[in-house]
């Protein structure tokens, strides 16, 4: 029998893209979905790219309507989504637990374990630090034991998902200087939301290209203190801590994040690995991950390749022999960096088949 | 059993649009697709957005290579798409029927019933005349009955499939003056192929708009042949035909066609067809069909809402009451208007649900 | 000596166009720059391109301000540009008038000459009746001898520009029926506005095209207005009026408006005016107009091809010798369709060289 | 009196782009444009942008037609602008040179000192390694001295303008460790030329985003030579080279670089360079340019504000005080990245204002 779920906040482009999942996926019943703006409003009439073809399982789509947050409307749903803004999830969940309901949330609220440095970038007062240790952030590659026995889980940021997947294979293995990373990261304008503001109109980003959040961003301490799981892992506790410089950049396309990743190889390795000794590492790390796709060597990933697929594609390189390593990691930010990544982390707790419902193609070009 | 299909010209969009189709259709599978150029590599190699993610029912994808178009490749299947420029399935068609295959021809060659228009306007002579009278034209809301029984279906153009269900209940309620139609049609620059030429580089077409073709388009002959058609079924030999005023445009877009379409209520029943009688006379014509979708009276149809999607929106006007009438039909040019069609087209001709592997959900944004 | 100018709202697309065309015309100084919302921040600070290449010859502008519109800000300027939205230009407008100030209003509340009809499209009582007998309608190409000497002019839409350019040669020949008049326009996001707005993020407009407002549009009875005018100066008072059916659309891109115009020759002058005669036609009409460039025969303008210029480019055609003639008609919205024809309309009114500071090189690609 | 100037190869983007600069240059007539393939064919059938509006002093070009690049078509010009692919300009400039005219190579056949080094990246022969040494490379922060006297000019890359702007005040300042530099550069696709290739369609390229060259690209030995030249005018020769990442990426859009470059502070003076101290630095560097704008402390550039002039626009960041400095570096690959940077470079050479005929303003948005 299909599970019902919740979605809540689903009129931005993570909500609906999680809408589309969840039509799809076998198993689930889209039981309720809520916005205060558009109570009321069928989810075809803001959505019309939802209509008449949407052949789902269970969900009666022509009649779904958005409703209030209420709490009563989640009675039904064994699982809630949370496709919030940030600091407005943490009101609910607590509640919504106490319940029994398994809860994925979307926003950033239960992904800094240290809840001084989330109240020092969410710039407000956490509503139930208590609750924080119980959340098992979601990055299946990572931590699929805990995703398993979860109660709720934390979805990665789409940022922190493209650079965590491709520099994993090197921490892990302790190969290069966890000092001295960068990150130089590519998102398309959907990773700035559905909010009416001037800086995301298409006249502002269309044929512009620029950084921003180079004096610091709010995806940073997610990816150190993920980073510093990878190293911690596999290291003796004295080993030196991560420190990354990371910088985001808006490209003018809907959808699609690139990451580009440097790092030192340790000089005690410099003769271990070769372009091809690498590129098997990372053969090793991912060839049974049903969604990191290295590519072959020599290849580059385009997000293109990856749009609407729950995908990471990566390639790794060492230009010349020198030391330094590049990677190159892409991801559809709403899919693997958001929606997608919430059905995986979703399926692996249900005990389902973790590609159920995410098997559909990618539309090129 | 499934079904062994192949593609002939699989490097082209409509080609890989085909790919893709084929490999999620569960009836199917792929046991050959043809490139002179590319013969050797492998499907993902030059088309990476089908790399893993492909869970098909049949087909191998991983070990899947272009061929070149020997006649013996096409053996073991049992249905040919032809996704070839104009003038080069006819030269292999006429073999492919006699061993008692059935052809989807998705270029020109057959789409007119008169040769020696079709010679003017192609500018080169036809290689099997004799075969034309067999063509079926493959529009599934107007030639349905047909199409079941044909062993050559003519896949309908792009422009043409929006013009006609935009135009077909106008035409066959005899409600409009066929002598002045206009038909206003805007495409993504994925309809002029992935050639390489100057004029679809990203730098020419990027931030840029414009009209072409307006001296004589290749589309202008098919469309008023089926506007023709659409006529003569419900009128008197006598009626007068078509005349139609055909613009395409080029959009700085990958995929998508919007028609707009102009004409004039007939004087006797100007005061029978108010907004709300247009309405419902097109909501009578297309409420069953599968892949065509009237909006909400007072709604516009966008071509983003249907991209990736085998599925012609519409909406109908009247505006000030005038006797001007403003229909609005969008399709994805490389599916409604080409391989969807196609797959629509088979699952019609095979007797299988006409809807099968076409329900995939619409990405957006 | 330079001419001190004002700008009223000088924060959306057209009023920094405006900003751009005042600081490189040599006969100019910005004195004044309003904005509620910006008071006090420079103006470079708001648009960063303005920075550092800004040679101009009397404006300083690195120290321009945004100013509140207190009356008294106007006082140093002979001109005040309104770059407003509809309904507020019309409660400042009189008292500069009375004070000798010439008033240039890029909004649309001067240019219906109808008042019922303007209070019936824009939904507000009209301010000033009185005045907007006073208002000239600065289209340079249709009304240069009552710019030369009005203080009010009211700048024409951007769509209505292209559509009147597009058939005034018809029209004024009288060689067209006037009953029966067809304008597809499509345009670029920036028409819309630097507002807010969820329908032009980026994210909603990239990747799509659309019509809008077909019920109707209030471009429309400005549009009417004109041609209307365009008739009865060439024709007695009893000949038809007017009637255009007349859509836009929105095309993702920046700037840039493409008109397809459609009309019917009239069935006495059939045999007169081929192809090659309605270029000359047009070439007649056009020849000495500075500012609208009719291509070669044959050739169809672009919208690239007019970015940023004050330009009007044109074709003709009658596709297939039928009755039926086909316009496009192409210019850049913010510039011939809004700032740049108001500096037009400034050069004539005041007498200079009617291409000063208007000869800009179009950047392409 | 004018001088009167040649384009070879005059049919690509920067071909056209140095079209464009030369017409409204006050000081150039262009009296040659050669193109084989486009030879008798007017500048503006090919170019429709460059009609009616092109005011030029000297220049009638109306009537300017390509012609084939025959050795006397040369003659009357004093200085000639190559923009051809490499190794073609290698040939025909020891020739202009001997017979005493100027020759701004925007080719890569001059750039490199090292002929073997060129011979490697470029995979032919150089034609005459003589001349190497005369080339002076035109960066004119860097070789304003040199430039004034140089006959044979070779301009620089995109890549190359971008990053060692950028990087200049550091290296020469010597505050960090030149042998672990980072360039992570993103480009337009106008960057990838005029020719017709799969790869730069638009439908390959829109909604697209990927790193390419990360193995090797000829932009790099050209920078590593450049920022070694930085560190040797400024060091002990003992001093150690310059070891640079460079990856560049391609952007869906037409114009525009954007170089985000990474480097460490040395150890000793980590205390010495705040935020507000490195502002201060490039302050220094560039107060005087006429063509490098930094922004104000905490501001970002981007690409669209640069958009078709002659400027680098450049922040400096020392992100959350730890010792990796961060630099994000804008400029127009066209413009100060090829045509309009050789406009510089001739203005310096022939003893004119820097600014010559640079002065347009951006077009924005």
């Amino acid at each position: 029998m299909v599970k019902k779920v919740a979605v809540v906040g689903a009129t931005g482009y993570t909500g609906v893209e999680l809408i589309r999942l969840i039509l799809q996926h076998p198993e689930l019943e889209l039981s309720c979905v809520t916005s205060r703006a558009e109570a009321g409003r069928t989810v075809q009439a803001l959505f019309p790219a939802l209509r008449k073809l949407a052949k789902t399982t269970a969900t009666k789509l022509e009649n779904l309507c958005f409703v209030a947050p209420d709490p009563t409307v989640f009675e039904e749903a064994e699982l809630v989504f949370f496709a919030t803004p940030h600091a407005a999830a943490m009101h609910e969940i607590p509640s919504l637990l106490r319940q029994g309901k398994i809860v994925i949330d979307l926003s950033a609220d239960f992904r800094l374990q240290d809840v001084s440095e989330w109240e020092t970038w969410y710039g407000v007062k956490h509503a139930c630090p208590e609750i924080i240790p119980e959340a098992v952030y979601g990055l299946p590659e990572v931590n699929r034991a805990a995703i398993r026995t979860a109660n709720l889980i934390a979805n990665p940021g789409c940022y922190p998902t493209a650079v965590q997947l491709g520099l994993l294979p090197l921490l892990k293995e302790g190969i290069v200087d966890p000092t001295d990373l960068v990150a130089d990261c590519k998102s398309g304008v959907s990773g700035a939301g559905r909010g009416a503001k001037v800086a995301t109109l298409h006249c502002e980003t269309s044929e512009n290209f620029k950084a921003y959040g180079v004096a610091g961003h709010r995806h940073w301490p997610e990816i150190q203190q993920g980073l510093n799981a990878l190293i911690s892992a596999s290291s003796p506790a004295s080993s030196p801590r991560v420190s990354l410089t990371f910088v985001p950049h808006l490209v003018p396309m809907k959808r699609g994040i690139e990451a580009t990743l440097y790092a030192n190889l340790m000089d005690d390795v410099l003769s271990h690995y070769s372009h091809s000794q690498l590129q098997e590492l990372y053969h090793a790390y991912y060839v049974n991950e049903p969604f990191v796709d290295l590519l072959p060597e020599g290849d580059l990933p385009e997000t293109a390749s990856v749009t609407g697929a729950n995908s990471c594609r990566l390639s790794v390189f060492r230009p010349m022999g020198r030391s330094k390593i590049v990677v190159s990691s892409v991801i559809d930010n709403l899919v693997k960096g958001a929606a997608g990544q919430a059905i995986q982390n979703m399926n692996i707790r249900m005990g389902w088949e973790e590609c159920l419902g995410l098997s559909q193609m990618v539309v090129w070009p």
